[in-house]
């Protein structure tokens, strides 16, 4: 895992979000402050042209709305086109039918090479996915195991799964990889999962060969980012751990994050 | 009033907002600051169902538009009819005729639990109502008074009215408390009465049964944490202090709020 | 250059923003630290009407749609109507067509007093402005001094040009003033060209009488304050100079501005 930040930071690859209005400004900036730089745009009259162009392109669906689910299914359909790979945060996937319809769709017509959640987002898609296939409940018996659903998922669905939460795991479908990094505190601050999307869209961007290694890198970058700037701002409050950990990903590099990275392949 | 910040941080109250998107990852940051948890959803196809399953509403018109008015409206009605509290927040009543369409819409359809907003929005509000019902000019005589100014219209409306400035008042209609908290910087940092607005949310949420402690509550916090976060970041500037009210929302307790509060109740 | 930011201090100028949802809380925070008022409304029901109160527009087309598009247009028409001065932002410039044609419909159809842009895309205008006009590609010979290509555009739209850079060139087609404030590290904090739009409009909204030296000063202001923060967060990171960068805004005021301003007008 020797250059994948040294590539960012060279390559500087161009990361088309179609994202969520709460957390774009700290998705830009740690789009940035990985090496990486953002561009927002979700008019479905530029929405594919934009993304024919970028390194990768994230759709999030944080607050999604009629006009910008169409922008990401034209600006998917691009990106799958030109071979520019798609990072998916499944945001608050389950909780309205929208939302799961959304997912449905973004699923079924695009080819995302990652889809990032929390478990229950996660879980969530997995059931659709179960569901489309007539798989019946019985079969997820046994599933509490997070490893065991994102190696399924990502099975089933020939993709990269990454689910965060107190561990993460990232899979392929063949191996699975967890990642120790990263406090609790982080979901006091809102965004720390789109940031996330955008670290691992950002990672893969520049190291499009290696997607598997780019979650692994955008996570757990996050993840070290969190646990540093805990350190440094847990007297002063959330406002600025929130600011701290955008301060440390912009001094990350490859060595520092050998160092204190904390990842384990499971057999 | 002993354990209704403690009641937030334990419920954890989910706080729907249909908002604004210029101060929208402050409210969500101050929510979470709080310890209750935001969910921001203004989609018309999923406001109803995320209101119904919220502990509290937020609607707040600052950057309203035609699609998102009309989901304030839907969530607004499933919030009315499943009990869910309405926190509504006029931005800018009186400063456009849109704004203050919307504003009579919200107010003749819908039910909130409180209205909190400066000064001229809720003179803004007085005269709408007055003229409505009726009421003449020479009744508004001897309203420069602002704890008259929300107790009338509390009456009026059967709601509880806030009005933050200089000196916050609250009134239920039956009784007028002043909040003596807060610096008059924090005029200088957008969003601190659309943060104002998300910290009432969401002690109501966690507190339902008393919507004026509740207010009050949300409002003391916001002044306490301006107080405090000024004396540390004086000397920085606005951008810090901005910061900084997050922080020290982050590390507020019922203890350290009944000390500092200065709250009181007018005969 | 004695009173400029006095000027904008004590009449609090309301500048109205139609502005990208990525960077719109910053541009807020920034005209309020410099003292002006922001007002962020877009709307095509009351877009117009909100132009014709302010002191300034600001049209952004960073997070640009077909609805917000109409409104800048409605808005901008009320502008130049009331003699309301227009700042555009022409974020991306050539990177779209939808872009582009919207570049193409605000410059035929809007009076702008000032565009500011990186080079990119005031060279896209330019080409523009050259092709609607007949201008022929030779004529674009020795076009790679920036001064030179801000001079000649100011010229033909009879506005101001500010091309923000390495070095920052203001013209108004008569003279061409060189800023050397700022640093390069301003680029990986997202929005400091808005910013700086939002600055250029705060002084204008205060100093109409001359919008040339209402860039010079939103522009040296913003390096200035890019100078400092820089200094006094290069060990922490991005996420504290972004901060930091609205801290020394806040501060700032016209001694200081004159002190550490580096100004040179060319010959």
């Amino acid at each position: 895992m020797e250059n994948y930040i040294k590539n960012v930071r060279e390559i500087r690859p161009l990361i088309h979000h179609i994202t969520n209005y709460v957390t774009v400004n700290d998705c830009a900036n740690i789009t940035l402050a990985i090496g990486a730089s953002p561009i927002m745009a979700d008019a479905i009259e530029e929405a594919a042209s934009i993304a024919k162009i970028a390194s990768a392109l994230v759709l999030n669906i944080g607050t999604l709305n009629n006009r910008t689910v169409d922008s990401m299914l034209k600006a998917g359909e691009a990106a799958n086109e030109k071979n520019v790979p798609i990072v998916f945060d499944p945001v608050g996937a389950g909780a309205s039918e929208f939302r799961n319809e959304t997912v449905k769709k973004i699923i079924d017509n695009l080819k995302p090479t990652i889809i990032r959640g929390n478990l229950s987002e996660i879980k969530y898609i997995s059931g659709l996915s179960s569901n489309t296939k007539g798989v019946d409940a019985a079969e997820d018996e046994g599933m509490d195991d997070v490893g065991e659903i994102a190696f399924k998922l990502a099975e089933q669905l020939n993709t990269i799964i990454a689910i965060t939460g107190p561990v993460d795991v990232v899979s392929d479908g063949r191996k699975i990889i967890e990642i120790h990094n990263g406090v609790k505190e982080m979901a006091y601050v809102t965004g720390t999962g789109c940031m996330c999307t955008s670290l691992i869209a950002s990672a893969l961007g520049a190291n499009t060969h290696d997607p598997l290694r780019s979650s692994v890198i955008g996570i757990a970058s996050m993840g070290i980012a969190g646990e540093i700037a805990l350190k440094k701002t847990e007297e002063l409050g959330t406002g600025s751990f929130h600011i701290s950990i955008i301060d440390e990903i912009s001094k990350i590099d490859d060595s520092f994050f050998n160092e204190r990275a904390s990842i384990y392949e499971r057999n």
